[in-house]
């Protein structure tokens, strides 16, 4: 198959990002207009009929890098965007949750897999789809994984063995970049970074 | 004033969680239902008529701990939850930026202050709100800020200055004791911290 490595992170930017259009106001069903409130300085979905403000933010993306000896854990998505290709198990953040806790429960969810968070990892910004992504390195704790619902498999490789071609998304490929490198100093700071905006 | 150092969280608490009550479906205006959609397993709003599934997500609270010399900038806030006590330049981070570029905007916007982000410096988790807060140490670039329309003051305040009886949050409060605490060893690593839940 002949992945673009970039296919994920397009369809992402297409089908996910958190700007949604608002039609009707959530509060009291009129519905609602697009434009700067007063004492704002930003366009937002206000109701002129209840006077609710509807403000929308950027979400985080959550998520390890589980390493057992040489290898790390990646997941072959079993969804959109991206699927058929590999990925660290990350997924968004949910309310009354730590970033950690996020971060462990989607390993969990996507591979079944436990692990013992080390420390944030990689902080990458992607504004073009009003994300934050947020991996942590992780020890995983045994070697009873399995696929859950949203990965078609999941498999421990090598850094000779990763398929960079196949990734779906730019910051995983990012964060395996920076691993591998670190791996050789033995250091692993935390790395903030940004994707470039495309639009 | 009596303040209470936890006032203006317990505010905040009160008043501004993202977990907003959602009582009309804002792409197509019908009531919708507050269950655990198939496949899922968290109660979500859903609307039963166009199929919408409202995902609720926590938010980013970013900002600067501006230093001038041996001084930090404090914001007396003109606006609750916290009015009268004093805050680290921060606030909600918006669609289409960078975490490092919301913290300089809201440090423009609150303080009338221009910086230069140094670097990442606390991370901290407010599960019982659904909120990350971080929070950037910034080189403060002139002495020419004034306070923007959320602030009462904006002032330096040197360590045996800072009014620690009247801080408005408990992120800032702790942001605070980590930098000059740092101070002593002059290193001025990442702390990831959580608050801990109150109900």
């Amino acid at each position: 198959m002949d992945f673009d490595v970039h296919r994920g992170f397009l369809l992402l930017s297409g089908g996910l990002s958190n700007r949604t259009a608002m039609n009707y106001c959530s509060h009291c069903g009129t519905p609602v207009s697009h434009r700067i409130p007063d004492g704002d300085n930003r366009h937002r979905y206000v109701c002129d009929a209840c006077g609710a403000i509807h403000y929308q933010n950027p979400r985080m993306v959550v998520g390890c890098l589980p390493v057992w000896e040489d290898q790390v854990l990646l997941c072959r998505r079993a969804i959109e965007p991206g699927y058929g290709l590999w990925t660290l198990p990350a997924g968004f953040m949910e309310n009354s949750e730590t970033t950690a806790e996020g971060a462990q429960r989607e390993t969990l969810e996507e591979a079944g897999a436990r692990v013992e968070i080390v420390d944030l990892y990689t902080l990458i910004n992607v504004p073009d789809i009003d994300q934050v992504s947020l991996l942590f390195r992780a020890r995983l704790l045994d070697l009873d994984f399995a696929a859950g619902e949203e990965s078609l498999e999941v498999a421990l490789f090598a850094e000779a063995d990763i398929p960079w071609d196949e990734l779906a998304f730019r910051t995983v490929k990012k964060t395996l970049e920076h691993y591998f490198e670190d791996c050789r100093s033995g250091q692993f700071p935390l790395h903030l970074s940004n994707l470039d905006r495309r639009h």
